[in-house]
């Protein structure tokens, strides 16, 4: 029965293998125009989600972040060619994958601004901001100064970006440890999730800040002076207009009789937002967020019997957003790491974002466990890994340099949960 | 106070177009690298879903279904070129929004599958399955007629694909108004609404030996044979080995961790079966829909407190789905009116598309109303311009007759709600 049960999947699995459309990229084949274009799209569809909800179970069971076995997989993904196994090779330069996992990104941006709180933010207040701008600053320093001893050779852009993904702090697997361990009460855990979600503000601000000086090609007074007030301006313009905003538009939303109404209004919400940040020459992320951040429950509390925004846009994150880090991890190339210097600049820039968040606890009173907030700032997530891959676009960042920051969040990641708990158990 | 909301909205709308990609095309932006390439696919899905939404509440208010609203209104914006607005011509040919619209039809067709019953469609049996299949044939032998007619010098390849594109009547349309008028109940609607899903089930197979023909190039009653087979022996292995292992699937599915699980599973569900359509020689259409009928909310009965598949499926729907109807508006070509013969064509179509149907009511009983069912099956919807949109692609159907056959089904979705009302209070 069991045997038989196998022999069904395996048929599953066989045909799937069998009709792949081995070494054309989707682009390819859609210029060509032989098949419908759609099959080459779905065959990676597939097998990203596959990998990708693979992935995460194996390191859930692990109790590890799901998230990490996402860009695990999608490393064994990206590198089956060195096992001289090429189906998937055409993932790691598929135009269309790639805009399904732009769109992911903002998808995921949006929810991470929906879950954070503007009012919330002000309640941690002064002893969160501190931890925050200390944990921004010390590891950029820190990854400039490894960037520029491991990299002689490369510009102040590369130096600069690097220090970059080093900066915002994952609040998610933060949280999930805390929250674990039922200790989401005490103030440490407090003052470090505010200043997690500060310090995704202040990277996607050191960010805008940073592509503006690699897009005008200048690192004068002036130029960084003018990003940074852009960035500020679109920041508050938008959070201003956007909330003033929504509440209309939620109202008369909530007058519209067609189905999906609060669904799509909540997308176009996300999309304008991106657009509009890409257009004044930022991240579209930074307009994902802005956009997550205004959206309260509130403005459609006239909607009838429908779900809360976040329960809406799960479905489709669920699909958007792992296609993503799967594509991450697929970009990761092992053969990098056959350069030795590759694994000094991981092993350089992992040792900087452990060192560099420990400066945060010397912010707060001696009171609180200081020990305890620098150790629960060090894990890098979405936030890092995203620079890097707008880096690598960007031309700053190589092949070399990009593998090295996946595998330095990976560690860091990985590190965190269970120094964490041993540490509040000390406690 | 409501002018200074007007403003808001005004300078929203202002900046969407002031920043509008004029002239270029998504994959051309990509291919220049300029700037981010998600930024052009955004503005289009913000200027489609807004379209999308928009229409479909106009017709909504009107007792009309949503779906029209989205075609017309997507007719409307491709057509603004006429008025020397070009914001959006490169809707019609930006290959990354076609993606996004191929992946709306796959879910739509997932969505109509998870909607339809094999145990119910047995149930109707005999009227529904005749009322189905004179429904089927006499409209694709009108249609074939009328192509002939008005296209002599056109192949049998596009008197056949008109014909079948007058096939499949429009579950959606004709459920809504029995269900507006508490008609759901007599037989007359049971007979319809069962006939309407085999329609769609004949329609696909149609499709698909249509389809194949095109593609061997051949006629002979071998090659008819053997894709009639070939789609039948499809749609009977994937129903016969996809309910086996779909239990089996749901049964480990529901054992992990993960979230969003069930989401994903069901996706990539419909994604496989799509891609193996598509692998032997079927639409992928075809597959969506076996996956529907197969995925029942029993094999997921393990989990725990998640939504049902088709809630879960719904806000990708609303999504993905629009992008498709606002595109086929997109398509059509206002211009090619301007020669008299296309308005004959596609007055012929809609008189072939309503004339053909009355057949249906003459296979039933004498003591059912054979008027009504002749009504009830006349609107196209969805199905007709699926076919459509393909025998674009295939190149058998040119931009007039594209043109008009969105109009029959425009003018055969629009004329059935009333006479149907008007019928039903009559007796």
């Amino acid at each position: 029965m069991k045997t038989k049960k196998l022999v069904f999947l395996m048929l599953w699995l066989a045909l799937i293998f069998l009709t792949a459309p081995v070494g054309v990229s989707a682009t390819e084949q859609h210029e060509v125009g032989h098949a419908d274009p759609i099959a080459p799209v779905l065959y990676g569809l597939i097998v990203i989600l596959l990998a990708a909800k693979l992935g995460g179970e194996v390191f859930e069971r692990f109790k590890q972040p799901s998230v990490l076995g996402e860009l695990i997989f999608g490393v064994l993904l990206g590198n089956l060619a060195l096992a001289n196994i090429n189906f998937f090779d055409f993932l790691r330069t598929d135009d269309f994958i790639d805009i399904f996992a732009r769109v992911g990104v903002i998808i995921l941006l949006f929810e991470v601004g929906l879950e954070s709180d503007l009012k919330e933010m002000k309640q941690v207040g002064i002893p969160s901001l501190l931890v925050a701008i200390a944990g921004v600053i010390a590891p950029l320093i820190l990854g400039y100064m490894v960037s520029r001893w491991f990299l002689p050779a490369a510009g102040t852009n590369t130096h600069l970006f690097i220090g970059a993904t080093l900066c915002a702090t994952s609040v998610g697997i933060t949280a999930r440890v805390f929250k674990d361990l039922g200790k989401l009460g005490i103030p440490e855990a407090r003052i470090v999730l505010g200043a997690a979600v500060i310090d995704d503000v202040l990277g996607l601000i050191i960010l805008a800040i940073i592509s503006g000086i690699i897009n005008t090609g200048s690192i004068g007074l002036l130029s960084i002076s003018w990003v940074t007030l852009k960035a500020i301006l679109f920041l508050v313009l938008a959070i201003g207009i956007g909330t003033y905003s929504a509440s209309t538009i939620g109202k008369y939303a909530a007058m519209m009789q067609v189905k999906g109404v609060k669904t799509i209004v909540a997308l176009i919400f996300a999309f304008v937002l991106s657009y509009l940040a890409d257009s004044v020459g930022l991240s579209t992320i930074v307009g994902a967020f802005a956009a997550g951040l205004i959206l309260e429950e509130g403005h459609f509390e006239n909607f009838r019997g429908d779900l809360e925004v976040r329960e809406l846009i799960k479905p489709i994150s669920y699909f958007l957003v792992p296609i993503f880090f799967v594509l991450i991890g697929i970009q990761v190339r092992l053969e990098t790491f056959a350069d030795v210097s590759v694994l000094g600049i991981a092993a350089g820039l992992t040792l900087a974002a452990i060192v560099g968040k420990q400066v945060c606890g010397l912010t707060v009173k001696k009171e609180y466990n200081r020990f305890l907030i620098g150790l629960a700032m060090i894990p890098r997530g979405e936030v890092g890994l995203i620079f890097a891959s707008i880096g690598k676009v960007l031309g700053v960042l190589s092949e070399a340099v990009f593998s090295a920051i996946v595998i330095m969040v990976i560690v860091t990641t990985l590190v965190t949960p269970p120094v964490l708990k041993f540490s509040l158990k000390e406690k």
